[in-house]
Order: C-alpha cells, then structure tokens, then sequence
C-alpha cells in the first residue's frame, strides 16, 4: 500500500474495505493491552529463589550484617556486579533501593537544589534552566524534568542515537541546557543503540558548555540482549576517562527487568566527586538502602556470567513476542508508505511511527477495537508529539498469540487511520 | 554527692579520689559503645524467618503479584497494620520502603518546594520558615530542616512533652513557624510519652496559625513497649477529628525496630488531602515501593497481636539493658545534685541532664576511658546544646555486662567533669 500514488479512487475503495474489516475485528470484542512495559509472569517466576535464598545467613563478605541500619552506598559485591553492569570502577557506584527512577529524581533533585558539588554548582542560581530530551523518549524522565520546573527541549532520535550535530549546536548556543536524557542501549522506546562515535561525542559535551552541565545516562537495558550476539555499547566511562570529562555523565541501571520488578536494586554510576555530593545529600534522607534485598539478589547473580544465563532466560521468553511484532509490521508495512520502525536486538519497545498526523488516530481506532496501546504523545515531552507519528509497542505482558492478534488488529487501524487522513488531505 | 553544698576542700579530695578512679578505669583500655540507637543481632535474629517466609506465593490478599511494578502506596494488608498502629483509617495510609526518615524527608520537601495541597500551599513562597523543635530531640530531624534550609527554633521538652505553653505563644507569634518535629511516644532521647492533654493541644496548633502549618508525628516508637502496662499514646487523629484539624498532622512509624533495622517497611498517614498532594510528587520519583518486602512482613506480622506478642521477644532482650542503665543511674546519682534522667517505660534511649557546663567534658572523659557516647549537643539544632547539659544514652546493642561495665565509667565520669566544674566555677 502506496499513499503517495494512490488515485482518489483506490484510496476510497481501501477506505470501504478497512473499515469492514475494522467493524469484524471491533465485533470480537477483544481485550488486549500492548501498553506496558514491564515482564510478564513468567519472567519475573525466574527469580523466585530470591526469597529464602539467604538461608539464615544474613552475613555480606565482609562479615557486614546486612539486617541492620548503615551502608548508605550499599554493600561491596553489590557494587562490583553494578560497576561490572556499568563499566566504572568500585569506587564509582552506589547502590540503592529498588528504583534508579528515584536515584534519577534524587540526582536531578540534588543537582537542581543542592548542587552536585557544593552549593555554588546548584543550578537554581543560573536561573530557568533546560534538559535535552532525545524524542521519542521515556515519560517518566520528563516528568521529572516537568516537576523539577526544567524546561524541556528535544532534539531526533537517529538509528545512531540522538542527533549530534544538532545536540552540540544546541548545547554550545544555550548554556541554560543544563542536563541530557539518554537511555543508550536498546533506547526507550526506539530500541537503538548508541554508536561509538555518539558515545564518544557525549563524552565530550562538557568541553563545549558549562562545568556543571550533567548527562543522565539511563542503561536501563545494559544486559537485556534478545541476540545471542548483542549489540556492544562503549562504556561511556571508559569514553570519558580518554576526554577528562568524568564529572560529567552519571550513570543508571537497576534489577528491575532481572529479577522482580518492584523488589529488586538499583544502581548509580559517577565520578567520586560527584557522588560525594550526591550523599551528602542522600545521608539525610536516609541511613541506608535495604542491605538485605541486596545480598539476596547477590547470592542469586553473584557475577556476570550468572547474570548473563539469567538474561538469556528472559530472552527466550521475550523473543517470540518480539518476533511477532516484527514479522507483522514486516508483513503489513515492509512494501509501503504507512510507517517506519527500527529492529531492536533487546529492550522492551518497538517503536512505530505513522504517517505525520495518525497516531492519534491509529491509538483510538485501536482502543475501540479493544487493542490498548501507550496513549501517543506520551514518548515526548509534555504529551506533545508535534508530528503526531510516535506509537510505542510493549509486548512482553501479552501471551505470543495475545501479541499477534493484537498486531493484525494495529495493522488495520494504522492503514484505516492513514487511508482516511489521505482523503481528507 | 552535693556539689552546692560542698566545701572547697571536699571538691579538692573528690577530685583528688575520682581521678584516681578514673585513672584506673583508664587503665583496663575499654573499648565499649553506647551510642547506636539500633537493635542488637539478637533482636534483629527475632525476624529472621522473613527470608523464605513467601515459600514462592507472591500474591498479595487482593490477587496483586507483588513482584511487579505498581502499587504506589502500598498493598493492602500493610497498609491495614500501619493504620492499626498510628490509628487512623485505611485511605489516611501510604507504606513505603525501608525507611520512615526518607517518607519525612519527602514529606518536608514537598511542602516546602511544591506543596502538599497545590503550589499555593508551599512553603517556600512564604520566604525563610522555621520549624519548632522540642529539645532534646532527633538530630536526623534537624538534618532534614537544614538541608532543607528552614531555620529551627527549640522548645522545652517536659515530662508531659513539649512545653506547650511556649508552643502556643511561639507559633501565635510567629507565622513564619510551619512545622514542628515531635517524637510523642518514648521521645527520642528523653524517653517520655506526650501527655493527652498535650496532645489535644497539638492537634488545635492549626487553629492558632497559617493553614499550611503541619505536625511531623513521627511516632517512631509506637509499639515498642518494655513494660507489660504500657503507657498508652493517645492516638492524635482522633484529637484532629475532634477539632477538625486533619490535615495539620502528618504520622510516620516503620518496622525498622520491629524486624530487620535496615530492611523494613515504613508508614505515613494523613488526611487523604494531603496524601494526595504527596503522592502526586512521590509517583514523579518511583514507581512505587517494594511490594514483596511488604508482603513478607505481613506474614510474618499479620495483625496486631501477632506484632504485640513479637514485641515482648524485643522487650525481654531491651529490659535488661535498660535495667542496668537505669540502676546505675539511681545508685550513682539518686541522692545528689549532679544530673536528672526521666524513666522510658520503651523505645530505646535514655537521656541524663549534667549540671549545666558538663556534658561535653563528660562525653570526652569517657571517650578516653573507652566509652563512647554521642557526642554533647547531637540532640539540639545545629549540635547547640546551650546549656551543655544533655547526653543520650543508647543501651541496646552491647551486652547486660557491658552497658554495665560502661555506666560504671559514665558515673565517675560525670562525677569528675562536674567536680572540675565546680572547682573552676
């Protein structure tokens, strides 16, 4: 299907035959949901040795007992599985609770407020200040931001990762942007990894802004690979280290797609400066993480090859629910003009996006026909899609039949909804 | 010993007799510690039976799979015991994680920064607030005000509480007072439980100055009680309901002195105004807290009698303790003008006023007899005691020989600083 060289009357025509279809699909009064982001039942019952995994000994390797307060940064195997996941030195990390969202606010909060390095570095003194946002992207940052008060300015998602050329003229034109959303591998929700050269661009921001200018580099899934050969991202310590640029970037992971999603721990990577400040602050909020649920989980992955055969579990699950979203769009989409979408070799998110101007169509069309997507808009920042294109897919919740009847449904809705928006053009 | 009544040659053989002693005690290289308000491993080995008490059934009374996201305020059954202990309603509830100080830390910054009932109800549009402060209290309390920059002010503790007549005259005064921090059972380090006429008076503040005005009711020692005829805490929502001030108090309690100290749930309850304006920030900064935490001490806990009857186990190891200090107290200083201590019937400190001038001599003397104790003026704003009189005591983690051992040293200790103190007087 052709849009562009389509004659009025093949475009009416199509009109009258989708929408039969349409009316067939809506009268099997389906209930399907392709909105959320987190693992289904089966993932999560992979982990389920976490509770009773401890066996009465509540003992850290270093004899610490993990039952009782302190230990703000977490316990020492903790940290070194989270600077393996993140590619920085023990040293480097902190180890939370079960959100690195709430290390992301905290960080955002502390940097904005208190200033990651002493008060004269808070952000609050340079007056409204803004975030660059990679669109699409993940809600949850920009709420963030839209709490905080921090204007939000977006710059293209490429399959390469955001569009350098533009964030360096940007960042170089405003020294209000104080900060960068980055989720780098398997990106929430385009499913693209950063190239090296992105990395090592980011990497070098801070020579080209202010010293206090922070890059929130989200690696939500840093080892949630669907190939047996995974797409490899620079660490972008390593990146940083070569550019003298440590101070600049702080790292996030978290078990939350590991283990449990809502009980596992989270995870923060950044220059012994800046988590300096960072506890400062976090040591009066709280005398410490959950210790307990920490030596749980590493007596559950105690290094990384147990982490990678545990990731490899998921992937089999996940897999088939990726192939299917996949081979459906192939099918439905790959000869024509209707929409454009990346293969990610990992994550949660496939991401469409639709002819300019359908995806709200597309999204209603399919709530109606008992298919729930994201609501569109929601991947940039306040709601706003300016093209109206972006829908994000999530289908890991779903069975594989649930995920590919749900897809033969999203197919009609995005030629029904592009079909109509042609003849009113 | 009667330091007024003391002639100088007395206080020259005293000081002459207690050096000697003091040099003795110096001699057997102590090293005891009498300053972590925290459980021993035999109370925390008390809760052991929480790793593995799931026996891999995840799912909540309700059907929730508490391995999941969601769930922002917490499931059900926790938050039926946490409004069991703070006595409140179960929509006036929200259970977080592990600690109670960070719900207060977030409770006070949303207050301040964007309000707990709409951004016309911050605090910081007010321009510099001050919070009251009972004194002795909390020095994490006052952490968070001076993180947070509000100015504190201190009012008297007495054996009924805060003096409330300075309460009410000080924040009719002044409207720039927004909150007050008050341990009301077994008071940290004081150890009284407020009185029910001062609890009345608390709840009718709000009558009295700015509608954004809040009570930090940190009810941290709720149930832990060391008698078997507790003191019983009137609960202050029934005060508010009776004035009609239910939002003007906020209540925190967690398990951290129930179960594991560092791996607990912890509670806040309010009218459901003002939990509405706070979760509308909290769910900015988490997803929500850990559910399976949760769940697991709800089944090792699952109702009051159950948590009443843990609680004796608490009280059987703690009694001892607290026996020896108290003890030692009455036998050093029961006749003599050298200091006053109230009687804790729970919670776990207790708190010895020095004749003015000697507390800090007194916590550096037992520091180099191998004491430690917290240091003078931890328990005031800013570390200012101003009258150098007060020092905490926290007797539950060394053993029945130790705490002992150590208020044998504290009571030459205190004898001596005050002796000097008189000579130089």
């Amino acid at each position: 299907m052709h849009l562009d060289q389509a004659t009025p009357e093949q475009l009416s025509q199509w009109e009258a035959d989708l929408s039969a279809q349409y009316q067939t699909l809506q009268n099997q009064s389906l209930n399907l949901d392709l909105t959320r982001g987190k693992p289904s039942a089966d993932q999560l019952s992979l982990s389920d040795a976490l509770d009773g995994i401890l066996k009465g000994d509540y003992r850290a390797a270093d004899g610490t007992d993990v039952r009782n307060y302190g230990g703000l940064d977490g316990i020492a195997e903790a940290k070194q599985l989270g600077a393996d996941i993140l590619g920085v030195q023990l040293d480097e990390i902190l180890v939370g609770g079960n959100s690195s969202l709430t290390l992301m606010f905290q960080t955002v909060l502390v940097a904005h407020q208190f200033g990651l390095q002493g008060p004269e570095s808070a952000w609050k003194d340079l007056g409204p200040v803004k975030f660059l946002c990679p669109v699409p992207g993940y809600d949850r940052h920009f709420s963030i931001c839209e709490q905080l008060g921090i204007e939000m300015v977006t710059v293209p998602m490429l399959a390469s990762g955001p569009d350098m050329d533009q964030v360096e003229a940007m960042i170089k034109a405003d020294a209000q942007i104080v900060g960068m959303w980055c989720v780098p591998k398997y990106s929430n929700p385009t499913g693209v990894t950063y190239s090296d050269d992105t990395v090592d661009r980011i990497a070098q921001l801070a020579k080209i802004t202010n010293p206090n200018f922070r890059v929130f580099w989200d690696n939500a899934y840093a080892v949630h690979d669907l190939s047996t050969t995974p797409t490899r991202l620079k660490p972008i310590m390593d990146s940083c280290r070569q550019f003298g640029s440590e101070d600049s970037v702080i790292q996030f992971a978290s078990t939350s797609k590991i283990t449990h999603a809502g009980a596992g721990i989270a995870f923060m990577a950044s220059s012994t400066a800046n988590l300096k400040g960072f506890k400062a602050v976090l040591g009066t909020s709280t005398i410490g993480p959950d210790k307990v649920n920490q030596l749980r989980h590493l007596r559950l992955l105690p290094n990384m090859a147990a982490l990678t055969e545990h990731m490899t579990k998921h992937a089999e699950i996940i897999n088939p629910r990726f192939s299917s979203v996949l081979t459906n769009l192939d099918r439905a989409f790959g000869d024509s003009d209707l929409g454009a979408w990346e293969k990610p070799e990992g994550g949660y998110f496939i991401s469409f996006d639709t002819r300019p101007g359908c995806a709200k169509a597309v999204v209603k069309l399919a709530a109606e026909a008992g298919v729930k997507l994201t609501p569109a808009g929601a991947t940039f920042p306040y709601g706003n899609d300016p093209e109206d294109r972006n829908i994000r897919i999530a289908p890991t919740v779903p069975s594989v039949e649930e995920v590919d009847q749900a897809m033969q449904v999203f197919e009609v809705c995005v030629k029904l909804a592009s079909v109509r928006a042609q003849l009113n053009a």
